[in-house]
C-alpha cells in the first residue's frame, strides 16, 4: 500500500473470458480534524469533523478544510498540526490530525454549525445557504482575464499532472492554474471537495491566498460546495469538466464569480461572469 | 422550475462561435430532516440532518435515509411524514421533512453520530469504520444469483430508466434490478448517496425491505457509503459503473456482498462475492 492506491486481487471479466489479475483501487479511509487550544491547565482537543478521504497531503486537506470554513484566515492562525491516534491496523495510517490554533484566535462555534443552512427568517433553502456565506466571503478579483485557448487546454492539463488517476479511474481531481496555464497545485482524492480542501490547504502554506489571480478547475461537477469553497479561497474562476448545479449557478452569479461547465477543449458553457474570459 | 431541473440563460462556446442559449441544469436545494415524537406536553422535533439534494421524492429520500442509518427497521415505526417551513421565496419548494416515529421506537443516539467513525480502542480508521456497522447489518442473501447477460444490460437499462439526466447531464442515478433485469425503482439526484438512499426509501415504501432478492447499480463510483447503504437495504449485489474505493471493497468482502466495478457491457471487474455470478 502506497498510501493512495492499493494492489488487490480480482476477477476481470472481458466478454467469455474471466481472469484473476491483480489490480489497483484508490484508497478510502477516514480522516479525523481536531482543534486543539492550550489552556492553563493544558491542551483541549476537540473534534469538528470526519471525511472519507485518500490519505495523502493530510495537513493540506485539514487547513484547507479549516479555511475553506472560515474558521482560520491564514497559516499564523496555525501554531502546529500534527497526524496523531494509533495507526489503523492494516494500512498503518494514522488518521486523526489535530491542529493546534493560535490561542487568541476567536473560533465562531455558529460557524462550525454553518453546514446546516438555517436562518432564523426562511428555514431551509437555497437562499438561506448563500445568505449564510454573505457576511464573510468577499466578491473574487474582478481583473483576472483567461483567453480560450489557455481555458481550453486546462483539461487536458489537469489529466497530465494527476498521478493516480490512470491506474485506479477511482479519484477526483482539483487544480489551481494561472493565467498562463500553468498548475500551480494539483492534489486528488476519493471526495471533490477534499481534493480542493488539499489544493487550497497547499495554496495556505505557501502564502498564496486569497488567489485572486487563480483559476480552479475540477475534473467532475460544479455543486453548491465546491462553487462556496473557491469562493472562500478568493479564486475569481471555477471550471468544471462536467455539469453545474443550480446552486453553483446562482451562488457564481451572486458573486459575480466566473463559472464555466461542460469543458471539452474548446467547447464549454459559461454561466457566470463571462466577462472574464477573452473568447 | 418543475423541481428536478431549471432552465436558465448561458453562453455556449463552440469553437469560435459563441451564442446565448436556454439550458438546463440539475436543481440542487437543501433538505433538513427531523424527527418528532409526540410527548405529553405536546410535540418535540429535532433536526439530524441537512442534505444538498435535487428536489422530487423527499419523502423516499428522507425513509430510506433514517432506514439505512438504522433509526427505522420498517415502515411500521413512521406515524407521519410532512412537508414543512417556508416556501423557498425563488423556488417555492418546501425544504424541511418532518418524521413522525412510533412513540415506542428507541433510538440510538449513538447511531446519530456513527458517522464520526470511532471506537474507543483503535481511534478513527476503516477496520473502525466497519466495526461500527457490525452490530446491525446482517450479512446478505447467499441464494441470489446473476447471470453475466442480466448483468451486462443493466447499465443500459439504467440510462433508459432515467429522466432527467439526459436534460442536464448533471444527475446521480440509483436503481434497484431484479435478476431478471428489470429495474425496480429508479431514483435521481445530484448526490449519489440521496439517489441511493431515495431508492431504499421507495423500496420501505412497497414493503420490499430488507431486499435480498435485489441488487443496486449507480451510475458513479462505489464508495464506502454506497455499499453500506446497499448492504443495510439488505441487498447482496452493488454494481457500479465506474471505480470502487478500497473500503468499499473491503467491507464488501467481510460481508461477503458480491461488488462488481467498471461495469461497461459484458466487460467488468467482480472485487467481491463472484459466487453470485454465472459467468
Amino acid at each position: 500500500m502506497t498510501g493512495s492506491s492499493l494492489a488487490i486481487d480480482i476477477d476481470k471479466v472481458r466478454g467469455a473470458r474471466r481472469e484473476l489479475r491483480s489490480d489497483v483501487v484508490a484508497v478510502e479511509e477516514p480522516l479525523e480534524i481536531q482543534l486543539c487550544s492550550a489552556t492553563a491547565t493544558g491542551a483541549a482537543a476537540r473534534s469538528i469533523a470526519v471525511t472519507m478521504r485518500t490519505p495523502g497531503d493530510d495537513i493540506d486537506l485539514a487547513l484547507g478544510f479549516l479555511y475553506t470554513e472560515q474558521i482560520i484566515r491564514g497559516p499564523a492562525d496555525v501554531v502546529s498540526t500534527m497526524l496523531s491516534g494509533a495507526p489503523d491496523p492494516d494500512s498503518g495510517l494514522r488518521n486523526t490530525i489535530r491542529v493546534e490554533l493560535d490561542p487568541a484566535l476567536r473560533i465562531d462555534t455558529d460557524r462550525l454549525t454553518r453546514h446546516f443552512y438555517t436562518t432564523s427568517s426562511c428555514g431551509v433553502c437555497g437562499k438561506a445557504s448563500i445568505e449564510a456565506l454573505q457576511v464573510v466571503i468577499d466578491r473574487p478579483d474582478d481583473d483576472f482575464r483567461l483567453t480560450r485557448d489557455v481555458l481550453a487546454s486546462m483539461p487536458a492539463r489537469l489529466r497530465g499532472a494527476q498521478q493516480v488517476f490512470e491506474s485506479t479511474g477511482g479519484l477526483h481531481a482539483a487544480a489551481a492554474f494561472d493565467t498562463r496555464g500553468e498548475v500551480v497545485v494539483v492534489r486528488e482524492d476519493v471526495g471533490r471537495h477534499n481534493a480542493v480542501d488539499k489544493v487550497v490547504g497547499a495554496l495556505l502554506a505557501a502564502h498564496r491566498l486569497p488567489a485572486g489571480d487563480l483559476g480552479l478547475i475540477v475534473s467532475g461537477r460544479a455543486s453548491f460546495e465546491l462553487t462556496q469553497k473557491a469562493l472562500a479561497a478568493g479564486m475569481p474562476l471555477l471550471a468544471a469538466v462536467s455539469a453545474p448545479s443550480s446552486l453553483a449557478v446562482r451562488l457564481a452569479r451572486d458573486y459575480g464569480m466566473t463559472l464555466v461547465g461542460f469543458l471539452r477543449q474548446d467547447n464549454f458553457n459559461i454561466y457566470s461572469g463571462a466577462n472574464r474570459l477573452s473568447i
